[in-house]
């Protein structure tokens, strides 16, 4: 038995409270062990004589070197100690809990020091997500280049819609007038959360490097527009998101273009990482007296830890959400940020809102980001970035299991289920480029994606088939003629979507498990009434799947077999 | 190599900021591995060309089943990317980082997404505890058991000094004056924190059932005498540390009082978690119809989600501190208690006075209550009762350092250093009498316990030999007559404070390993300059500690021997 590959931590990600008295426990172990059987009571009646109840754990998901068991439990009283009973290949059995390792004796187990605690389950604590989100399929627009429906707020050098390669600082005229013309086509397609890139004025067309969070970009229209926006967008049961960076301002800033008039008797000069007046570069180093983001001398940082600009960025998200009634807000480089300016800054917005729904944008692993007064939720790139390696086939399916359930293991099952899942975004190449321009594969990466815990999310253009690749191509003019539901793409995306949003509760509470063949893979979501299955084969060749229900979405399926290159989605046992 | 065991997670317990630029990172694999690399940059520097930096860790301690790497790394620009080399004793090489193991090649090291991330250090997230902490012993006092400086305030039926068994409602008449009044004894003990049970208005001995938070309970004296006692201590360099109940309150408690008088419409009928109205048990099932601390019904659980309930707790606590300059506060049953609650009192009491120690009662191990915006350390049972076990020989030497080495693993090096030691409480049997009334062994515990990261505490009475088991017999009156520098005791526990005290720096910093020997253990802190060494003899015969050096305590030891049962505390190379 690998002892040192068995591990539990109380009121870390290994345990969740899912709803009150009622709370999610798991163990990791090596893959040599073959049962695990959860001891458990409520201290103080155990002690006056209760029994200690005994449930044998499920098996649940398996990284490249560990094997997770899970079980929920029931907690009457809210107290809760509990010990691993764990039984090897070798036919073994060890008890381990809150000291370590010991002996699977009557004795040992009645030492309460064993035993793990969960001293009492306060569901405040749980901070559970806002329940729409598992709902949502979300839709990202970079507002410039969605759709232009006021040419009279058009910057002064637009290029003709969708004209030429995009440069890095190409204007095309989109606006908000433009989202709210086609709300009914997004409704349409099924999405029912628009995700917009940030919308305050700005001098870029990407509009991160803000000059005045309380103000719309005019070339985008007025705050009267965005209200429309916001109540016609409601008015169909989507939410909106706004994006905010608060790691950093530009130069341009009126706040930092005060420290350069006035240096360190600027009112701002503390609002940023400023090691010496005036700023600037070092003439002979080249090196800056400021800290920046990156190494980029336009974006200087923000001192997060000062409580006056704590307050300003307060002040931005409350007003939004509680004059605009906006359902979310998404924040740039919020790994960067200090964890705790993140806790006043959510705990405000949540006193607005308390349904708010709050995602930081992180690259990788963040479980420091999720709960604790934190984020519901990050952009989950490690996830989803993954799933174009499996269908570019530079990873192997098994490397591929397991690099996602170890994602998928990072965050409590109630923030997993909200984490922002998407396979492209403003800030990577497009899907379809990365893909090799194989529609096929990005249904195949669509189908998978939808079928994992989280919010999926659209990139725009997605359903027309746009191509792109890095920045700024990522971020072509939405193609409208001919209009995107006459594409070939579009019926696959919006049956995917439906299915999706009309599967919420179970995608939200089934099992999930994998099946690794030669060549193929499947996925499979289960309940007690239902099994789904996604099947996607990743050879040259047509492949056995065995599997044959009610299909929702397929490419080359020919009754049980997948074709080369093939996929589908298929339930089975409908309930 | 048990790949199950290599486990690291960034801004866990797995890394710890100490300073600016400057973090601790730890890797847990299994036993089998015989070195590992950290690989590290600024992931934009790097991104830009810049080498990665490579570094050998530090072999740190090991549990039953587990190998701890620890390395501190500077980091000039706050940013880290790192990824672990892992070499097995097979001599296998691999890769280990954000998403999971990869193999050891240079194509895979150049992989973004392979490394873990640490975004941007912000030394304000470190939440580094107050530096006064890991320089202070404490003494905690039970004061109406340890001396009587004012028969004017005591109570009606006060029992002569020291007289007849301890019974769970006996009055002594110890108060605030007889504290003031030995502070001299205790400064010349070497304390320099005083840790008081409660001195709230109550009508019990212990006074954990408070009636009244804000005055002092008249037997005890007055907020003149209190103000006199934290400014004489304050005068000896003594902080003083109050304590609160804030789970439940008492039945008598006004608050109740007014439950149980005005039912529903009670303006505290929210302040408690309460089923049903008139509060109180059914007839037939016994059941309460109201939340309890265990099955207690004189003890209803208080609702700590409650605003009203929240601010008045905040209330209390920031009273003391600011009002009467206290130094610290000792939260009773801090682990039942929500972590919203104490993120919400912890973060208003260091805005009264930022170096406050704010201490969570636990019996277990609780990460989940230290940082995250709450607790500074917890009461440390889990590192301190194994050593009455090991002296007890009631665990074996090799299952002693497991276990001891797992509780140090389980908070950051900085709270580690503050964490709450103590070998007995008012909560627990005396170690003298665990130890069969062994002055010996107690001497032994101590030493080991002082050679321990945390900060140290004695009962009072310790210094005098006094014995006791289970409450209420641990709250002996403190003998006065002989004077405890009398005793045989006092000398080697006062050498042993005084000793503590003066190596504060090299006991916070140096490195801590073990040697297991046939029937002895050896403990040892070392870092470049000097080697402190305890050495423990656990058997019935004299063993070769082949240790010489600077003896500062010592018992049966002669030359390089151990005599049976003997220990000692010895200095190499002092620097």
């Amino acid at each position: 038995m690998q002892l040192a590959g068995i591990l539990h931590r109380p009121e870390s990600e290994d345990t969740a409270v899912l709803a009150d008295h009622q709370v999610l426990i798991r163990l990791q172990t090596a893959q040599d062990i073959q049962s695990v059987t959860l001891k458990y009571a409520d201290m103080y009646l155990w002690q006056a004589g209760a029994p200690m109840k005994t449930t044998t754990m499920q098996r649940g998901l398996a990284t490249q070197a560990a094997q997770y068991w899970t079980l929920t439990v029931t907690v009457p009283t809210n107290r809760l100690i509990y010990g691993f009973q764990i039984t090897g290949n070798d036919g073994k059995t060890i008890g381990y809990g809150d000291d370590g390792l010991f002996t699977d004796e009557a004795t040992q187990w009645a030492i309460t020091g064993h035993y793990f605690h969960l001293p009492y389950l306060h569901v405040s604590d749980a901070e559970l997500p806002p329940a729409w989100v598992k709902d949502t399929v979300w839709y990202q627009i970079f507002p410039e280049r969605f759709a232009n429906g006021d040419q009279t707020n058009d910057p002064a050098k637009v290029q003709p819609w969708g004209q030429g390669p995009v440069q890095r600082d190409s204007f095309y005229g989109g606006d908000l007038r433009g989202i709210i013309d086609h709300l009914d086509d997004l409704a349409d397609l099924g999405i029912n959360g628009l995700y917009l890139c940030p919308i305050f004025t700005s001098p870029s067309n990407h509009k991160y490097d803000t000059l005045d969070h309380f103000e719309i970009d005019p070339h985008f229209g007025t705050k009267r527009d965005f209200q429309e926006l916001v109540d016609a967008a409601h008015d169909r049961g989507m939410r909106v998101m706004l994006d905010a960076v608060f790691n950093h301002f530009g130069t341009a800033s009126p706040q930092w273009q005060d420290v350069v008039k006035n240096g360190a008797q600027s009112r701002f000069a503390d609002w940023f990482h400023i090691h010496d007046f005036p700023v600037g570069q070092d003439a002979k180093t080249g090196e800056l007296n400021y800290e920046t983001f990156g190494t980029a001398a336009m974006m200087p940082k923000l001192n997060t830890q000062n409580p006056a600009v704590r307050d300003y960025l307060i002040e931005i998200t409350s007003y939004w959400l509680r004059q605009l009634d906006i359902d979310a807000w998404r924040f740039d480089v919020a790994d960067e940020v200090d964890h705790g300016t993140w806790r006043a800054i959510c705990a405000a917005l949540r006193a607005v809102k308390p349904d708010v729904y709050l995602l930081g944008e992180s690259w990788h692993t963040s479980a420091s980001l999720v709960g604790n007064g934190q984020f519901d939720a990050v952009m989950n790139y490690p996830l989803t970035q993954p799933i174009l390696s499996l269908f570019n086939q530079t990873v192997t399916i098994a490397d591929y299991v397991g690099k996602t359930n170890l994602q998928l293991c990072q965050y409590r099952q109630p923030n997993q289920q909200v984490m922002f899942n998407a396979l492209d975004t403003h800030d990577t190449a497009r899907a379809l480029t990365v893909l090799q321009d194989d529609p096929q594969k990005v249904q195949a990466a669509l189908t998978l994606m939808m079928l994992l815990p989280g919010a999926p999310c659209l990139y725009y253009g997605t359903e027309a088939g746009l191509a792109g690749g890095p920045d700024p191509d990522n971020r072509r003019c939405m193609p409208w003629e001919p209009a995107p539901k006459t594409t070939a793409m579009y019926p696959i995306v919006q049956k995917l979507v439906k299915w999706r949003r009309s599967q919420t509760e179970f995608l939200a509470t089934s099992q999930l498990s994998w099946q690794i063949h030669d060549g193929w893979l499947q996925l499979i979501r289960k309940d007690a009434t239902q099994t789904v299955v996604g099947s996607f084969n990743l050879s040259q060749h047509s492949q056995t799947s065995a599997v044959v229900g009610k299909t929702i979405v397929s490419a080359g399926l020919t009754g049980d077999q997948l074709a080369a290159d093939g996929f589908s989605l298929q339930v089975l046992n409908k309930r």
